[in-house]
């Protein structure tokens, strides 16, 4: 072999390390001149900041919108779980899309792209418990879609992967089951009766509709993160899996037998001809490929042993896999993959899947460091990888390498940067497109550890921000970010244009009404309507008259149409909030259960009169006569 | 009169202001130099901040920490809305605290007092939607217990204020309803059968724990924000109303009829006596003082038109009360009332509740400026207003004033500093208690009107950093705050040592569990139960079987005993998640509806084998055995 996997390391002391939850040793602080970078990361009052970035909030179920360089966090989009804040979840439309869920596991935020470039539409997340992927609209910050729970497929974590032109949200499940989903058989048959699933999610071009497209069938291992191809890779993408031995119990132990495990290698390009060609075979709904017998579709390729991920560089040529328990970081060169392909350079195969050589594929591996996990890239050739057990983040220089450096592949790796604690992803704007901006690049550390003022048992994770505009990387500020970012994407706040009103011509809510005049209720057998206007600062009408037991259906329309006018509609003691946009139109729905007078008030500030902003629903007793109708 | 009500400014004017929705003109930038303004905000990495700023999350129904002065968020503390990235709401025992109500609306947090100082035990804020009090403990950053809805109570929004030895919780009501709740009223009835009220929540001095103590009828006025006394004033609460007109249709033009509205200044050590006294009359449970029959309970004192609220300053001699429709602050001498009342210096009578004489009473007015609402102080004798109209906060001289002074109020005004946009509140370190830290405050304005990255429709609010330390106040940075931060408090970090890990010693949960040996699951009838540990890196036991029709009780104990070694449990489409900080144990209980092998994983990182940290829930179809036992 050309390129062996080092094991120089032993394993066990590996393990202490990563038991331990921090690198040994203290860290080092990273700097010696506060002064110099205070100026850094500051946006002085009125300035903003450049770059957005858009961060999982993990099992918060929600995706966080901080600024670059000043890490402050400016808003919350609310995606799988209820946010009051914004009524998210409590207005008919809303939970209608949440259903039977209120939360979700965010993982990986992925940002619409055409020509391989962010194109500002869409950005697309995961949930890894419930197994959904959601699409937030960024002409207005706003969750649009939630797809999901996906058929045949149990823990969405591979994902979301878009691909070159958004055709695709691709994604990989962490967890095998029995399928179709709900079949149940014994944990002994894991090995034959449990499978894994990729899945391609079609996304319409003009909506950003999601739907599912197809699926194809993978033995039980545990994807992990993947990437899309471009280039040379193009109509490609990648995972890599953590648990090929196929275990089931233990796998803290069980799990890492294996000196290798497996990436997979798809050609969703050709998945989507061989569908189109009616090889699949309907499973729950969805046409689902079984690889083995579809030659082409997938390829196993070796990776070290328990990767996390693999990254595609931005010319598409240079994949790029770390197996968290060794000290290298592999690069493969995407040209020699179609060559092995075309020549059939197999090692093996794994239930009919071709395993790639890897000494045919293997450009070479970077002795990066200890506990390397994901890489992002700044669009200058060089690469920088998250080293989980140093608690750092190694820069490193992409291929093409010269003899000499070949010889002395130390010398790859040319600066390393401690990080506070125990790195998981890092991001670096547009790392995977083929632009990348470069300048920052934030470090999603996985513990904090008391570096922020004590606030008891529940700690926050810590984010640090890195210059990394220079030869050597320079730490500037932290941040804390809860719960676990699992990554992010960086965008430039001047690529996009937010609205900031709904334009009153584009409401097309049945019951909206755009004059207090029109504000109305009226009765329909046991059900109340009220279609109301919100505008600076009272509701029309302020008084809904109703009884116990009648169901009471508020439709309420904010007729403002000036940025940032934003009316809320709170009733007292029904749990019932929602807010509306200037131009936005929201549909309540509830049960009037008990009797009595229940203000309702504009729970969002409006201005110097909002305090006056309220009105009365009164419910009378059951069976008795609403007072003045 | 000695001193009249202000009324040089066109009220039409103010008007047109107000509905403007900020201040007319462009803001001024108040800094010219970027570079002196970074390192005044600025934290390195691995420093921390010095004082904490607790804010209100509004209608998030959450608590937000920040750190000062670099005003990043820290965490986010659940109260009153589920947050799945702590797990709360999940567990039986946080979703039994939040009952019925998935959201709140906090207005006013106030941590705990020993002799007028904060003493770093609690901090409890208030829900005004669903008229309920919070308590989080300090030691740990967990709600602890929620208390309500509060009888006779509509509006939970003039509290949660502090007396000077955490005697109370005073609270007062925003709306007013027929009494008891549940009785429906004409609405025309409004001024005669609508009321409002004053609660005293007791805090048990050894738990914290909450109880309602006694209330005082009040008529159907708006009661805004209050504060307690001290020194002079000790024994004291006060509060201002914005309704005195006492209309209940279109309030943002028929509550502002009056040129001036009603200040409540309430003895509570009077209304607790007078209860002992057996003078109350008992409403829903709740022992009730009518003010007109037990003298020396309430008085009513002359305020501006419109106010939202009283400050007592730290000596508890100064109270100071601003109209937001009047261009100026009114400041009371507590003496002076003392004395009025004791001479019974009437101006006239409320529904027999006597109203102060103002002449008497009032110590002079401020022209501190347009739309004047909160005032905080620093403890050097100067006073803080938010300027709402204005966006501004001016800096000004609590009495004693010399003649000069009395001569030209205007000179009593030092500094003025532009905001961006529409402050409401503001807080200085310590302002309600004897020994304000001064040093910073921080501007909660209204609006922030496209100060940051646009985010579309639905924009955050804008938190300004102001330094106080000097004779000019200086602003220094800008945070952006969501929804709505309607107060704050701010406590040094190293006032308070909160734990980190919960003593296993402590864990007296009947089904804790602390070895893997012990982690078992049982049937009894239809509920299987399982008592797992959770510990880096593996759930034990690893598989629960049971059937459709079950229902399934889990009590997972995270038996770390090491900071920041945090577990989650989630289950695949099961919405469920918790998280479970070291040493403690949680209860979850769950109706199984659907068969098939769901996963269930560790949601919160814990180590480099966290991912492996997993298991089965086995659901077999209904009526069949189980498959293993």
């Amino acid at each position: 072999m050309k390129y062996k996997f080092s094991s120089s390391i032993i394993l066990g002391s590996i393990l202490a390390a990563l038991l331990g939850g921090c690198s040994a040793g203290d860290p080092e602080t990273a700097n010696t001149s506060g002064d110099s970078l205070a100026e850094k990361s500051f946006v002085a009052p009125g300035e903003k900041d450049e770059f957005y970035l858009f961060y999982s909030g993990g099992h918060s179920g929600q995706v966080f919108v901080a600024g670059i360089p000043s890490m402050r966090h400016i808003v919350t989009i609310p995606v799988f779980s209820p946010y009051p804040g914004t009524g998210y979840g409590f207005d008919d439309e809303s939970r209608a899309m949440l259903g039977e869920y209120t939360w979700g596991d965010v993982h990986h935020p992925g940002l619409s792209q055409t020509d391989s470039l962010y194109d500002g539409r869409w950005l697309f997340v995961n949930d890894n418990a419930n197994n959904r992927v959601a699409r937030i609209d960024l002409r207005d910050f706003k969750t649009k879609q939630i797809l999901g729970p996906i058929p045949n497929s149990s823990g969405n974590h591979g994902s979301s992967f878009v691909t070159e032109n958004t055709e695709y949200i691709l994604v990989a499940t962490r967890f095998s089951v029995p399928l179709p989903k709900g079949r149940v058989a014994p944990m002994e048959s894991y090995a034959d009766e449990f499978n894994g699933m990729v899945s391609g999610i079609k996304v319409d071009q003009e909506t950003g509709e999601m739907s599912l497209g197809w699926q194809i069938l993978t033995p039980p291992f545990n994807w992990d993160l993947g990437s899309t191809g471009k280039g040379p890779s193009s109509g490609w993408a990648f995972w890599t899996s953590y648990n090929t031995e196929m275990a089931h119990e233990t796998l803290e132990v069980n799990a890492s037998q294996r000196d290798r495990d497996y990436a997979a290698f798809v050609n969703w390009k050709s998945a989507e001809q061989a569908v189109a060609d009616g090889k699949a075979e309907m499973i729950d709904g969805v046409p689902v490929l079984d690889p083995s017998a579809v030659p082409g579709v997938m390829y196993f390729v070796p990776v070290g042993k328990s990767p996390h991920g693999v990254d595609t560089d931005p010319s598409g040529r240079w994949i790029v896999a770390s197996g968290k328990l060794q000290p290298t970081t592999t690069v493969y060169d995407f040209e020699k993959v179609l060559a092995a392909i075309e020549a059939e350079d197999f090692q093996d195969t794994f239930r009919g899947i071709p395993v790639l050589n890897y000494d045919a594929i293997a450009e070479g591996e970077v002795p990066v460091g200890l506990g390397p996990l994901h890489t992002q890239y700044d669009g200058e050739g060089n690469a920088y990888t998250s080293l989980y057990i140093e608690s750092a983040v190694a820069k490193w220089k992409l291929p093409p390498w010269t003899e000499e450096q070949r010889a002395d592949m130390e010398s790859i790796v040319t600066d390393k940067m401690p990080v506070h604690f125990n790195i998981g992803h890092l991001v670096v704007g547009g790392s995977d497109t083929r632009e990348p901006y470069g300048k920052w690049l934030v470090a999603m550390n996985k513990l904090s550890k008391g570096r922020h003022a004590n606030v008891g048992p529940s700690q926050p994770e810590s984010s640090q921000l890195i210059d990394i505009s220079g030869e050597k990387m320079e730490m500037v500020f932290e941040a804390y970010t809860e719960p676990e970012p699992h990554f992010a994407q960086i965008l430039k706040v001047d690529a996009i244009e937010p609205i900031e009103v709904y334009p009153k011509a584009e409401n097309h809510h049945p019951h909206a009404v755009w004059s207090l005049d029109e504000g109305t209720t009226w009765r329909e057998g046991d059900t109340v309507h009220a279609k109301i206007v919100a505008v600076r600062s009272r509701f029309g009408p302020e008084k809904i008259e109703a009884k116990v037991g009648d169901k009471l259906v508020i439709h309420v329309t904010n007729i403002e149409q000036t940025s940032d006018m934003i009316h809320g509609l709170g009733i007292s003691e029904h749990n019932i909030n929602v807010v509306i946009d200037p131009g936005e139109t929201k549909t309540i729905t509830l049960d009037l259960k008990k009797p009595g007078v229940f203000p309702f008030y504009c729970t969002n500030f409006c201005s110097a009169l909002h305090q006056e902003m309220q009105g009365y629903l009164v419910v009378e007793p059951a069976g008795e006569t609403a007072m003045s109708q």
